[in-house]
């Protein structure tokens, strides 16, 4: 009986060290949701997932102030990705649009209040394209996938890793180019064939 | 006997479980490590913590191109600010500095090569002002307090929650002022007083 306690005990001490350690306060593992087949349910605190990079007027805006760009993705692809060059089922990425702000005669940027976000999702067994691409707007609970006019042509044409902008992900390229699975064609001094 | 060896097991199952609940593949606490004193050591991983936002050409830089700031927060702080508004002992900051590139006669820019990195850190225990913020440059591996006539003087002046610029995190801004640790003098429309 003596002993069965202390196994409890040792269980209750584990679980702790396993909360405590690493985990800190809120989950890191993200599945995509769908309802109504394939249509995208958005997704929750993306924030919190890993930041890849960011970019000012990268959509071409016609306003002289611009957007930020930011890219996140979902944790589990991106350990995966610095283990083997890949990115695994159910990878998420998040573009987030938000507006700049400046003072007058200064040259300095910096983010405001959110735009628009959109998704790129990888499942193989949904999408014949094995990737998807979603758009949100602002504050759209549900996504279904683009039409193949859209997201598509750019990034399948010149992703440097499967559909995905690796070259603009500091944190990823030596990963890519370690595995091998970073096209060299698109491994411009400055990433400027984005 | 057999009961310690169920003990055993049930300690390594709930160990597992641990680890894989929300945990994903790598640790999220992180604590501040010092040798000599206060001298800090360089944390490691610091893009997997929590990402508030960016900026470009914030420091007054000379160079037309300008360079990028980006900003995380350790991810315990993070979700402690949301919920109570405050920063708790150990918050660290990290402010990285990338290079931008842009191409000739476009106003897009992204991100390249880390300049350099700086860190911000509380800890009332050690430091009389509760804060400290330390240079690591682009690889140093341990750094020592800023003097008081680096980085003090506008984070005390004119950071909206005790020295922080939450003036300037889109996420965060919402929890300083509902807590009412948000200095209302801070907020400007375009958060020009940063």
């Amino acid at each position: 009986m003596k002993t069965l306690r202390l196994s409890a005990i040792l269980v209750f001490v584990a679980l702790c060290a396993g909360l405590l350690t690493g985990c800190g306060s809120a989950p890191r593992a993200y599945l995509p949701r769908y309802k109504s087949g394939n249509e995208m349910v958005r997704p929750q605190n993306y924030q919190e997932w890993i930041y890849l990079t960011s970019g000012l007027h990268m959509g071409g805006e016609s306003s002289s102030e611009g957007t930020f760009t930011n890219i996140y993705v979902t944790p589990a692809a991106y350990y995966r990705f610095l283990a083997s060059g890949r990115w695994p089922e159910n990878t998420v990425f998040i573009e987030e649009k938000r507006n700049s702000s400046s003072r007058t005669n200064k040259a300095d940027h910096w983010q405001t209040d959110l735009v628009r976000f959109n998704a790129q999702v990888k499942d193989s067994s949904r999408y014949p394209e094995k990737w998807a691409f979603f758009s949100f707007g602002y504050s759209q609970e549900t996504a279904k996938p683009n039409a193949r006019t859209r997201c598509f042509e750019c990034h399948f044409e010149r992703g440097a890793v499967e559909t995905t902008f690796v070259q603009l992900f500091p944190t990823l390229r030596a990963a890519g180019k370690k595995f091998g699975t970073y096209l060299p064609d698109l491994d411009g001094p400055y990433a400027a064939q984005y």
